[in-house]
Formats: structure tokens, C-alpha cells, sequence
């Protein structure tokens, strides 16, 4: 296999070498830190006199978390580290809640960032002859913008189509000779079971790969729109807090998202005791971003669950390697005092040829008692569409949830195109238990 | 008056200088535009056998003209010049018609872009130190990402919003301190009307200047702007042809907006014969981009009314001033037989004191006879709402019309925030003629 680098000496670097960067790079931002509001009052109270405190890498345990509700409490200035004019780009979400956060680079920031995202694409096998379909939202959204620049960084074509008009989307990816799409995976799903309508055929395009992003999806899922694209799917992860694409992305052999540790520092710990773990056990994911002068985060609580591999990866990158997400520490239903995650019931309608590529989660309330329902698809390619077929269908799905989740749920099976699809963003769970 | 410059030795250069970059410049392009297809039949079938023919700038009228039909006719690649693996960025518009054209950027035509949009800011009195709340729509329609990347790189600190969402907007303008917007001059009229729901007062913000664009509209209309947020409204024009922005811009006098004749040639015609119109005289606007290599457009049919001024300009700088846009080729309206363009209508009813922010034109067909609806706003802080005030208003605008248009309009006066507004682009005639 061809691997590609975009800055070799760093993306190959000793383990040795990456902590010595790592180390610099941490005395630095802890010191930039220090010039806020926010961190000068964190580091007084959590008792760190001096920021020079850091003598080695597992000092950073020193210091305390940053939390979402710090940036929401701290808005609209108070992690600023740099001189406002040094600021090139202000990001802001107003998030579920309604409080924003904001997010600032300076022009170095920026530069730091885009770098990052060129070397994802690239560990992808992007290169300069590709042309990039940009179909994520551009605007405050850091997903659309942040690979739109690193793209055009590395010399690809950028198409900076946005989101949505799928009729205009296909045409474009035919006339262009699209070889790279940036696209969330339920929009690509989506896409897929409109290619017919079009009289277009994968055949007909120049897809070579897809990104795939802004959505947590499983393996399962990916494996199905491999199977349907004829290409791979690149899963990659990043936050708005830490610019937003480019944290960790996966190389070709798709086996784990290699974190950029010359920019980042990953921490993996309980959530529920904030006690450090060791590489390989699961826990939530706490990131320091090393370089972001205008607006220094440490140990920011992503409360995205996963754990971080440190085998050898046969690319030949040296940076550790985080696991899919498996869920957010937030997106957790509890259903009749059970644990479940969304990603859990993905894993398993995805795994089964019969269902389709969209569904939905549904929880209601009867009395006291939470109702999981779990809504499906059928495959038309695969159903002949007797009843007696729909019946042992409902079944075996709901088995294999029972044995996932341990929570029996009640299985509806719908035709093809009949849920709810996203041009965006997939809103898969309704949860209506609130409501009655 | 402070006046600022981004390269002032071109921003100033001589007559003489100008002509000697054009002259090069122009001998460069065309030798750039014959490696395209289109452009090579083209100078065969104008018999032109090679493009050293070029002695002196008058000789690029021996070249023939392009049309907006020449790009859909080539679409996608017949216009292309470079090598495709040069090209960084496309942009494509489906049009009215739904027929594509595109345009291809390489790295450098980027950067050319890049620099004038920047060039154009600073005219305009922005520095680093502003920050820039970016109201237009971002992705394909190049005034959004065109004025973001010049934005950039004069080191303002760009908030990438895109239009919408009135409340989150003012809001941000609040909490970032917004100095400068970039916004259609609809959009900002109707965010006016919504900063007493909001309790925001202009003395709030920090706002010191709009860069409005994206719609032709009056100098009545500037006006009316200019004293309701009591800042400069600065016009500027641009179209995706040319890359989009950046092509002139007015400066801190607004009389005018200077062409970048580094950048572009400017020649007006008289769009029935296609003869060249000397200075001062209105005609079609006729554009030569100097610099862009990945795809060269040569004496391009902008299908826009306006002229040339070449007197002094206070501000020092050389290149001569395009007038306002007086109307497009396209969008004049044929009423009984008599020439209307939207924007004479607008300019009278924008003077009236008593009307409001919003206006709305509707064409419909009675027999033969085609009948115009204007139709007003009040505006509530001049108008004590009594019905004889009614009636004399609706025949101040009656005869204002008719001296203006010579064509006897029916006039409605509506009440304050009952016509449709809009986000983003605003659409104000609507021609029902054909539909009867
Ligand atoms: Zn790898
Ligand atoms: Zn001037």
C-alpha cells in the first residue's frame, strides 16, 4: 500500500522525540494560559503557584479540568490569552442549552490548525490531483471550514458546496470528477438510496474515498457504506473546543484515528472519579491542546468515551491511535435504570443485511415503565416481502438487541425512504418520556 | 481624514505605471487563455493567429467579446487553462436557468483574489484590530468566502456567521464587540426594525462601518443606512465571474469605487452595437481579469449598467471609480412599452421620508395593458397614522414615480413589517405577467 506523509519527520517520530515536544510545547501553553482571567484564577485556586510548576509530562496531573460549563461560565472572553488583535477567527456555538461558547485563533492558530488537517487528509492518501466535495456546513461550524482549509492546503480541488440539494450534489461529484467527498455518514447513507432516482451509478463517479464526520457512527455502519460506495470511509475525530477537525484522523489502514500528539495531549480517565487510566482501558477522553496561543485549553473533558490504542500501526505513524467513540457521556439513555447507548443499538441493526441504511430510536412512557423503540428499514435488495419473512426479521432483531443492551425493545419495520432522513446532521434518537 | 493602504505604491501608482502592468499583464493572460480550448477556437475563428499580436492596451479590442452564454456553452472544463492539478478552489452557480458556469482558481489566482478583497478592506479603514461579523452566505456564493479570506488576511478577527438568524446576530455584534459587517443592504434594513424587540439600541454596539453587498441598490438607499446606524455603508462590486468581490471598492469619500486596474481592465460598450464608449459615458461594463491563470476571461460581458469616472479622488489612490450600478442588461422590465429598471424605482421611494426600510415592485397584465404595483412601508416615526396623511403620500410617490419612470404606477401603502423581508438576497420585483 502506498502511505503518503505530509511531514514525515513529525508524523514518524520516537516516542521519545513526541514527549519531548509534548513537554515544550506544555510549558509553553501552561504559561500563555496564565494570561487569562479564566486560568490565572484556576491555577490560584487549584493551589499551582507558578505555571514554571512543569517538570515532566505526568505533571499535567497537577493541574484541574476545563469543563464545558467553564467556557459557557467564562463567555465571551474570559479564556482569551492574546491580544484581541492577534485574533483572526472567532468561533461560536450556541449549543443545546442556549449558552454560547466561543472558541479564538490567532493567525498562528490558524496556521497550526490547517497544518493538522493536511496531514489527516493526507494519511488518508489525499493528494494534490484530488478534487474535495466539501458537503459539510460552512459557517461557524468548524467541521466545514477546518477541512475546507487544510484541503486547499494541500492543493486539492475544493468544491465548497456546503450541505444539502442532493440532485445538485451528484450532478457536481459526475461533473467535477469528485474523487473525495466530506460528508456526514447519515447524508451519505442518504445519498446513496437517491443515486437511483438520478440514473446514476457508483460506477459513473470518481469517488476514491470519503470523510466521514460531525456524527458518532459505528463500525458496522461505516462497513455498510464501504459496501455500498465501493470505497473506504474515513473516520475522524476533533471538537469545536480544539478548533474542530484534525485532532485525530484515521490513516489507510482505517484501524484506529491516529491523535496528533505534537499537538495534542489525550488523557483518558474516569468519568466518574477523574482518576487517570491506563492506555487501552475505556474511559472519557480529556484533551490539552498544545499550541492554541489565543486560547489555551487544558484538560478540557471532551465526555467522549473511548479508549487510546499504542500498538504499532503498519503506516509507520508513531502517534497513538484513539478507538471510535462510543458514546458521549451525555448522549447515555437510561432506560428502566439501564445504560444504553445509541451507538450500541447502531452496532446492531447495521449488522444485519435485511435492515437498510436509516434509523430511529424512539423511547416513550407507559406509567412508570420506559418503551425502547427501535425503528428499521428493510434492505429492498435483500427482502422478497412476504410477511412470514417480515415476522422472523422483527425477531432476530429484537434478540440481538435483547443480547446487546438488556433491555427488550419493540422492533418496527418500515419500508425503504419511509423515516425521517438528514441532509446535515442525523437526529436519531426522540426521546418522548419528558414530554408525558 | 485617515486614509490607509495595503499597498499603497500600487494603490497610487501613475497613470503611466498603471498602463505598463496592464500591458504586461494583459500579454501574459492572453497567452495564458489560448492553452484553452475555448479561447483557442476563438482567436482561430476572430483570426487571430497568435496572441503576441498585442502592441499597446488598444489592442485588446481586436479580441472578441465573452458572454455568460460562452461559459454555460463550455461548462465544465471548455474555459480551463491550466493544468487541473494547479486548481485549489471551484466555484459553480446553477443560475437561473439552471444551466452551470464555473470558475477555477489555482494557489496563486487565489492569492491574487485574496490580496485585493484585502486591498479593498483597507480602503475602507479596516485594520487588525477589526472585527468583522461575516453576514453573508458562505459555500459556493463567492461574496461570502471571498470577503472571509481578505478579511483574514488583513488580521481582523472574522466571525463566519452567514446570514440569518436576526437575534443571534445582533447578539454576537454585542458580545464580539462587532465593528464592521458584511452584509446585503436588505438584510441591514431589516435588522433595524428588529432591535426594539431585541432592547438593543445602536449606542450599543460597536459598529463603524457595513460593507454592503451582494444587491445593487440606490444611493437613496445608502442613505437612509448611513443616518439609521449613523456609520458609513460602503458599496463595492464584484461578481463570481471575476472571483467575486475585490473587483472595485469604494474608499473612505464613497464616491465611486476604484477599480483595481492592476487586477482588471474596465471598458464600457454600448451593449446594442458593442462599441467602446469613451470615459464618463454609461454603458455595459465590459472586465478583463489580469491574473487569473487556471482560467483566463477575457473582454467578459458583465450584462451591468454604469460608468466610468477618471477625475482625482482625494484619497490619493489612481485607479479610476465605477460608478454605482444603474440596472442590468437582464434586469430591465419593459412596461408598455416604456425601459424601467428596478433600481429608479427604488431610488424614489428610498428619498421619501415617510417610507419605510421595504419596498416591493409586482408587474401584472390587465388585457394588454401591463399595470405596476409599488408597494411601501410606512415609516411609523414620521407618520402620525391618519388618513388624509394616507392619501397625500400615496400621491407624493405617484408623481414622483411618473416624473421619474414615465410610467403611471399604482401605489400601496402598507404597514411598518408587512412585507416579505429577507436574510439574505432580497428579491423585490415580482412579474406575474407571463403567469396570466
Ligand atoms: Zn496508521
Ligand atoms: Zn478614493
Amino acid at each position: 500500500m502506498q502511505i503518503n506523509f505530509w511531514n514525515k519527520q513529525i508524523e514518524t517520530a520516537s516516542r521519545d522525540e513526541i514527549n519531548d515536544i509534548q513537554l515544550r510545547r506544555l510549558k509553553n501553553i501552561v504559561k500563555q494560559a496564565y494570561k487569562s482571567e479564566f486560568y490565572k484564577k484556576k491555577f490560584h485556586k487549584a493551589g499551582i503557584e507558578s505555571p514554571e510548576d512543569i517538570k515532566t509530562l505526568e505533571d499535567i496531573q497537577k493541574f484541574p479540568f476545563t469543563t464545558k460549563n467553564d467556557l459557557r461560565q467564562n463567555y465571551p472572553a474570559g479564556l482569551l490569552a492574546s491580544d484581541f488583535d492577534d485574533v483572526v477567527r472567532i468561533h461560536s456555538s450556541s449549543g443545546t442549552t442556549g449558552v454560547p461558547t466561543v472558541i479564538y485563533l490567532s493567525g498562528e492558530d490558524m496556521d497550526c490548525w490547517t497544518d493538522l488537517v493536511a496531514r489527516s487528509l493526507v494519511a488518508t492518501g489525499c493528494t494534490k490531483s484530488d478534487v474535495f466535495q466539501n458537503m459539510m456546513t460552512y459557517g461557524l461550524f468548524t467541521g466545514g471550514l477546518g477541512l475546507h482549509y487544510g484541503a486547499e492546503r494541500v492543493g486539492m480541488a475544493v468544491l465548497p458546496i456546503g450541505g444539502g440539494n442532493t440532485i445538485r450534489q451528484v450532478r457536481y461529484m459526475q461533473d467535477f470528477n469528485t474523487t473525495t467527498l466530506h460528508i456526514t455518514p447519515s447524508y451519505l447513507l442518504h445519498i446513496y438510496g437517491k443515486l437511483d432516482d438520478f440514473n446514476t451509478k457508483i460506477e459513473d463517479l470518481s469517488l476514491k474515498r470519503a470523510i466521514t464526520g460531525a456524527e458518532p457512527h459505528t463500525e458496522q455502519t461505516r462497513k455498510k457504506l464501504e459496501e455500498l460506495y465501493n470505497m473506504p470511509c474515513y473516520n475522524s475525530y476533533g471538537l469545536s473546543e480544539m478548533n474542530g477537525p484534525g485532532v485525530a484522523f484515521e490513516c489507510v489502514y482505517r484501524n484506529g484515528m491516529h491523535i496528533w500528539e505534537d499537538g495534542f495531549i489525550a488523557e483518558i480517565i474516569n468519568p466518574e472519579t477523574g482518576e487517570v487510566l491506563p492506555d487501552g482501558e475505556k474511559g472519557e477522553l480529556v484533551l490539552t491542546n498544545l499550541t492554541r496561543t489565543a486560547m489555551p485549553l487544558l484538560r478540557y473533558r471532551t465526555r467522549d468515551l473511548c479508549h487510546i490504542y499504542d500498538s504499532d500501526c503498519p503506516c509507520g505513524r508513531t502517534h497513538r491511535r484513539l478507538s471510535r467513540i462510543m458514546g458521549r457521556t451525555d448522549d447515555m439513555m437510561i432506560i428502566n435504570g439501564v445504560n444504553v447507548f445509541p451507538s450500541q443499538i447502531e452496532e446492531v441493526v447495521m449488522n444485519i443485511p435485511e435492515v437498510g441504511t436509516n434509523y430511529q430510536i424512539v423511547l416513550t412512557k407507559k406509567g412508570a415503565i420506559d418503551k425502547l423503540i427501535v425503528k428499521v428499514e428493510i434492505y429492498s435488495k435483500m427482502f422478497s416481502g412476504d410477511a412470514s419473512q417480515l415476522d422472523s426479521l422483527n425477531r432476530k432483531i429484537c434478540e440481538e438487541l435483547k443480547a446487546s443492551i438488556f433491555v427488550n425493545p419493540v422492533v418496527q419495520i418500515h419500508e425503504p425512504g419511509t423515516l425521517p432522513t438528514f441532509e446535515g446532521k442525523a437526529k436519531r434518537v426522540i426521546d418522548m418520556r419528558e414530554e408525558i
